[in-house]
């Protein structure tokens, strides 16, 4: 239908190690999952996956270890109280543990955030492109928790092939006025849109969001992060 | 395919106002759309029409009415800076200038949120409900700014007929880990997720999600809201 929007999860991905191509990982899910990569999609893959694709996972003993690997990815803690540590990650990001996981991972490791989660997205974009023949969109998501809000949700931390933010300025309403309303957090939508055909608990680390017209340009995952001098909560 | 969630724009419904009722109107517009409602569909709707159908329109003649609608509205100021103020709403939404606001309404008015927008949700479903036949839930959504974030998104304020945020606790990993990730916020996923094919300039009210398998449930809109001692960052 007209304006309708397709999500289709990437099911089969089964386990991803260490110098692992995400890329032609997920090209041969799709595969058998039947699905064919058109123009203008916009595929979501949890950081998990792409961090341990990185190398990005650490062993850890106990609870003591793991308190000591979110000190070391913080670049500054937000927030405390009791095992809760609000972060800023070095990337910017604002969440829970410095972005720090133990789940979904083996027992005894942790998995960190992507170094640089543009340049993951950037690099699945070009393979993924490459191998289908059209060009999409990638976007590398996390779980974020909010402030004054109940529940987590997936939001974009990498970005590659759309604006994360999408700019109305000067778009108007159906009366004609400037709309009040400036900046929507696309790629934060898209993610948690996502999130909905993957779950926590099902081991689907992707997906494809189809029919979405995605706002053109280079955006990053830094767009997402509000300025601090912006910031009435920090 | 198995798996896969598509969203429908509900598009054609039009100019709504005081007294109109909105299943009714969403009825009609899905009708001109070719939306046949099925069981499990989770039908999304944008408080304006709401707002407007139960009457909750202001004139305001300048700014400074509006500001004084603002302060009317809200239950308490938690933060400001020059024009912007972060208030806590009658209902316990915490949300820029009391969910007040002043797009997609005719000029000289103001649109306030629904007194009680779980009340406003169930009401549609129930209509939505006998006149399709089957069981559905319904959200109503508002527009959102984020602490740390830039760029809004759309989140639930009223809810009938799913759970709010899904519970996981006990849930287990693809290791078999029970999950750190307990709660998610599934009906602000799913607002964000419509707010895909609605978009805030297109006059587009509401969607209908299908495929989306709803935790079942009595959510509330406030199950969405943080409780004032758990959150650090009021």
């Amino acid at each position: 239908m007209d304006g309708a929007i397709t999500i289709f999860p990437i099911r089969s991905v089964g386990e991803v190690g260490a110098g692992d191509d995400v890329a032609a990982i997920l090209i041969a899910s799709m595969g058998r999952d039947a699905i064919a990569l058109e123009a203008g999609d916009v595929v979501v893959v949890t950081h998990k996956i792409v961090s341990k694709a990185e190398g990005r996972v650490v062993e850890i003993a106990d609870d003591a270890d793991y308190r000591a690997l979110v000190r070391d990815e913080a670049a500054a803690v937000i927030r405390k109280r009791g095992d809760l540590v609000i972060t800023k990650t070095r990337h910017g990001f604002i969440c829970a543990n410095a972005g720090v996981d133990r789940s979904n991972t083996p027992e005894g490791t942790a998995v960190l955030l992507p170094l640089d989660p543009d340049r993951s997205a950037h690099a699945i974009r070009s393979k993924l492109a490459a191998a289908s023949g059209v060009d999409i969109a990638v976007i590398v998501t996390d779980t974020f928790g909010r402030p004054w809000r109940r529940g987590l949700a997936d939001v974009a931390i990498g970005v590659s092939g759309l604006e994360a933010v999408a700019d109305l300025r000067g778009t108007q309403d159906m009366y004609g006025r400037t709309l009040d309303v400036t900046e929507v957090a696309v790629a934060d939508e898209l993610a948690a849109a996502a999130d909905l055909v993957m779950g926590k608990a099902s081991g689907i680390p992707a997906a494809v969001v189809r029919g979405y017209e995605a706002p053109p340009g280079a955006g990053r995952g830094s767009d997402l992060v509000r300025r601090a001098d912006e910031d009435l909560f920090r």
